[in-house]
């Protein structure tokens, strides 16, 4: 059995939430266990100085990521985990690729078109407050993706375009210097869960309306209390599938768990009765990883450990792989 | 006295030609003699691959050119000399910038706005097969300044733009990020010649018109007759200030033989007359550097070692420096 190597990448610009564990950390973790997949994961904080120019949520950002994915699991003699910035080679091949890379192109991508809309709709220059960075995000992208030739990247909706970019740049840099790109496939989650937030609307930094993930059991005990409900009141049937509650109960609980909650749904469980037994579950599966968190927090040396293992199995790749890239561009020793 | 560090790249993209020594490469090398001036030379050869995607010219160029500064008496220890992709920090910087860099500031830059108007005019899409390397090299430009924190930058005119971009990007890391980093000056060399070539135009490869450096002895000769020269026969009266020939005379003379060469031209010397002492004249200056040429492009070997003392020198600057951005931007080990 050939071996399938996917690629995912953690921006470092927050502290991780509920929505990220359930569409993104438990599925890859999982993923890392099937004995036909090399998996890369890597903390991309060359992305994150894009989002954020606060030297201390960067770095903090990065120990909390760092320290979450090891401890809900990551064998990192399994799997190669690294931080993006420790591989230099990654930001080289970026150059190379820019100059691979059609401007139109990106011209063309999602994200920067909506940053350009949004400008023109209050009436600013086009390309207000966009820099080269934000430009050029795809171009880093591809680069992270094709450095390590991944054949799948497990991705949101929102990045399927930049997946086609990664392949349409790889597929020109075989044409022209014959590297042998693997071109890569966007992977998107049908079953993966995208979680809602207190509010209603999807978990998301931006909408202020997240449950951190390894939050004090206190703490979380009072954040699922927030949970938007509506008025119906004890003993009053409820909809689960209008429902937050059960939304997040879903995505921690197996078939029977599921089948149990709908029914008191149907039964007209009071709001406070619910979200008591969603606490319990969700905390059930938490409190072990959190556990380890914490510790690991306490213990930023055994993390920076962690990822310069990863950064130099990373490298044994990179560099090699990088110096055929720079040979097939004539850029090579003289004698 | 305190140091002045000057920084000059050389894109290795082309064999080096009379036009590129009087204008470039003699008054960098005076100029290195200079007991208050710490000078950088590098080969661009991340810049060559935005022009060429021929990796043989890549690999030859870096050779040509590299033999070329060092036959014209670079001396290695008093400079700093190295090859751009041997510096990965400077890619690394490049992304960084990219992140500080507004995309209305690239969109400004007059090389840019140059192609798009060649493609508006030809009806095509204004940003037809523009990369993003040729829409990103003020960045990548800046990174090469910015790393070294050279002060003065001497360019063409045509680049002055591209310096004010370097001083507008270190100024906003500076503000940002307390980097610290030296804002760069252009030096426009008023008296720097711009030599014309065969045909009267100024002297470039886009033209085809150029004499190359170190041809042979026989080939310059023939060279320098099929410059182009207007009908007068001998004993009439020509203008020196007209005339190619004694333009590239004026590049190799001293006072006293332009003066000589001028009274020649006003006595009506012959044109085959006059071709027959410039040979001699350049023929003079080029005939010990020409051998030294020789002898190191059969000793690539020798080159290369040059080359990879450079990178470490330029290296103990860079990769310390490199570290301190990083930290400035919240990248630095969790313990």
């Amino acid at each position: 059995m050939s071996t399938i190597r996917t690629l995912t990448g953690i921006t470092t610009s927050g502290t991780p939430h509920l929505g990220n564990y359930v569409g993104a950390i438990k599925p890859a973790i999982q993923d890392s266990l099937n004995p036909g997949i090399s998996a890369y994961y890597f903390m991309a904080d060359y992305h994150a100085i894009i989002k954020t120019r606060d030297p201390q949520r960067v770095h903090e950002s990065s120990l909390q990521v760092a320290a979450t994915w090891l401890a809900c699991g990551l064998d990192t003699d399994r799997v190669t985990f690294y931080r993006q910035s420790d591989i230099p080679e990654i930001m080289e091949l970026c150059w190379v690729l820019n100059c691979m890379t059609a401007k139109g192109l990106m011209n063309r991508a999602h994200a920067y078109k909506a940053a350009v809309d949004a400008n023109v709709a209050e009436g600013n220059d086009a390309d207000q407050a966009i820099t080269m960075g934000l430009f050029s995000y795809p171009v880093l992208m591809a680069a992270d993706i094709l450095m390590f030739n991944a054949h799948k990247v497990p991705v949101g909706r929102d990045q399927v375009q930049h997946l086609e970019m990664a392949r349409d740049i790889a597929d020109r840099m075989n044409h022209h210097y014959k590297v042998g790109f693997t071109l890569p496939e966007a992977v998107v989650g049908e079953n993966v869960a995208v979680l809602q937030g207190l509010d209603g609307r999807k978990m998301s930094k931006s909408y202020d309306n997240t449950i951190p993930l390894f939050e004090p059991e206190n703490k979380l005990r009072k954040s699922i209390n927030k949970i938007k409900t509506n008025l119906l009141e004890p003993g009053e049937p409820k909809d689960p599938d209008d429902s937050t509650l059960f939304q997040i109960w879903k995505a921690f609980a197996d078939e029977s768990q599921i089948d149990y909650m709908r029914r008191e749904f149907e039964n007209g469980i009071a709001w406070g009765e619910a979200k008591k037994q969603l606490f319990e579950l969700v905390n059930e599966e938490l409190k072990g990883p959190r556990a380890r968190y914490e510790a690991l927090m306490k213990d930023p040396g055994y993390v920076e450990a962690e990822l310069i293992k990863g950064a130099v199995k990373a490298r044994e790749q990179a560099t090699p792989f990088m110096e055929r890239v720079r040979r097939a561009m004539g850029i090579r020793p003289l004698a």
